[in-house]
């Protein structure tokens, strides 16, 4: 199972709808968290996620909006008995930063914290998955990243494998595992009867940027790309100062990019009541939608 | 004008149902904070309270449910454009909180941010009104906050003003204002016709805290006493250990101190669902209320 939880929406400001920036990936068992703004944690316990094998946190950048929940969060991990290790990457004075955030109070951790700073192409490899940072363009040093599933299995050819005399069962089993199977003195290897290997599912996430062009090579193909949409496009001038993206920016992108999916997040406080004018943006773009605070949506296999 | 509104009134961790620590007083036209924990500009922006006029943020000690709310709070004041200088007040090592408060992450600040250690007994004299700090008995350093209004006039004798031949009109205007009247060659002056001055309202906010001498001498009489009461009778070992208080300490302590009305808050998160237990055991306490999240309430001249 492989799910997205939006549990922070906004721009640089929290607005009574929408907390600063935070983004769960629920992965056969982990969480992973991707930015951690103020108030991320009880974020956390409305949509009653837990903090139970949340390994990893990583940091698109380190404006306010994006890691002022992360002390908050280590404090309460700490309270609540925690004893595993927790890993805090980010750009640019990430460990800087991590050391900052844990003396942030008297607090006595018995669990440890590790900041480690990633640089372009730097990755992290998890269990069935790997995680790569690439450059963005924004106003201070920061990051995307990209959620790679490792490969799958290429489809096994039933009827393939039938015509060839094999019978469903342990002979199916030992082929998909990898292992050549005897019959009547012939040796039918893996490759006979499955396919080629199949992409695991991808996912990306911007953090704040302008659109350019280490986030379109990122994107390429993904399910899912989570993408800055902080303005509109009459106020693109703005976007180009402040280093963010119009929705409409990063929606051409996407569907440059080939990307399946596309949801628009960092959504600034002028639009906290009332968002028809980024959705009205962005209607044309089938696969793109404005997120909200505690959408959840699971990413599918493709084949 | 004066009225409190209580932003946060969760313990040590947030709940869905309740935030950490804050109380906002808002007292003619002037907002103060006590206390700041994480997401606390969040809960001012759903009670619409806004920042203009915040100019004094007083913080019970520097533990994280106390304060993690000021990065993301100072640096929306500076995104939103605020000049006006900002105090944050609190115990031992507040300059150097402060410092820390204002490095987590880029932001250059167009306004200054004013850190001041407070010591037992030290004040601060606000526009008809004295902030007196008091020590209490957490397990670092902290500090009780007392909100003191300037006394008011006395009660003019409206009788007696008459039967010595005056008039509603000026001669009673400057009376009020201190200055004698002449009338037929008499000299009537304001202690004539005026009471003696009238004390004015007093809040008390303990912090966490243990009950204490202090906090009691401090409470003596209060309007309002806004005092910790993150446990219940059964846990009051606990309640030591950790030093706080269990409701039934701070009602015994109001009590004795002739609290008009007190609110107990920093109720542990293991209460977020029911209250029930606290709420029996201050039940003979008529003043005395368990506070909720936003909850808003005036306080009233005695006299």
């Amino acid at each position: 199972m492989l799910e997205v939880i939006f549990l922070g929406t906004g721009g640089s400001i929290p607005t009574p709808g929408r907390n600063t920036s935070s983004v769960m990936l629920r992965y056969e068992g982990e969480k992973i968290l991707f930015d951690c703004g103020e108030g991320t944690q009880r974020q956390m316990m409305i949509a009653k996620t837990g903090t139970k094998n949340l390994k990893r946190i990583f940091i698109s950048h380190f404006h306010a909006d994006h890691f002022i929940g992360l002390p908050g969060l280590i404090q309460t991990m700490n309270f609540n008995g925690r004893v595993e290790d927790l890993a805090i990457y980010g750009p640019l004075y990430a460990e800087r930063f991590v050391e900052l955030i844990k003396s942030m109070g008297y607090c006595k951790f018995r669990f440890n914290i590790i900041g480690k700073e990633l640089k372009e192409g730097d990755f992290i490899d998890g269990d069935n998955y790997r995680i790569t940072a690439f450059k963005t363009d924004h106003n201070v040093p920061s990051l995307g990243y990209i959620f790679q599933e490792n490969d799958r299995l290429g489809r096994f050819n039933v009827e393939k494998a039938t015509s060839l005399g094999l019978k469903p069962g342990p002979s199916f089993a030992k082929l998909c595992s990898g292992l050549p199977v005897e019959l009547d003195g012939k040796t039918i290897t893996p490759e006979m009867v499955i396919g080629p290997k199949r992409s695991g599912r991808k996912i990306v996430y911007s953090g704040d940027t302008r659109p350019c062009e280490s986030l379109f090579n990122a994107s390429k193909g993904a399910d899912l790309l989570i993408a800055d949409g902080t303005l509109e496009s009459d106020l693109k001038d703005w976007a180009m100062d402040t280093k963010h993206s119009t929705v409409r920016e990063s929606a051409e992108l996407a569907r440059w990019a080939s990307v399946k999916r596309l949801i628009l997040t960092h959504i600034s406080p002028r639009y906290s009541d009332n968002i028809k004018k980024l959705k009205d943006e962005i209607k044309e773009f089938d696969s793109a939608i404005i997120a909200e605070d505690f959408l959840k949506i699971e990413i599918p296999f493709q084949d």
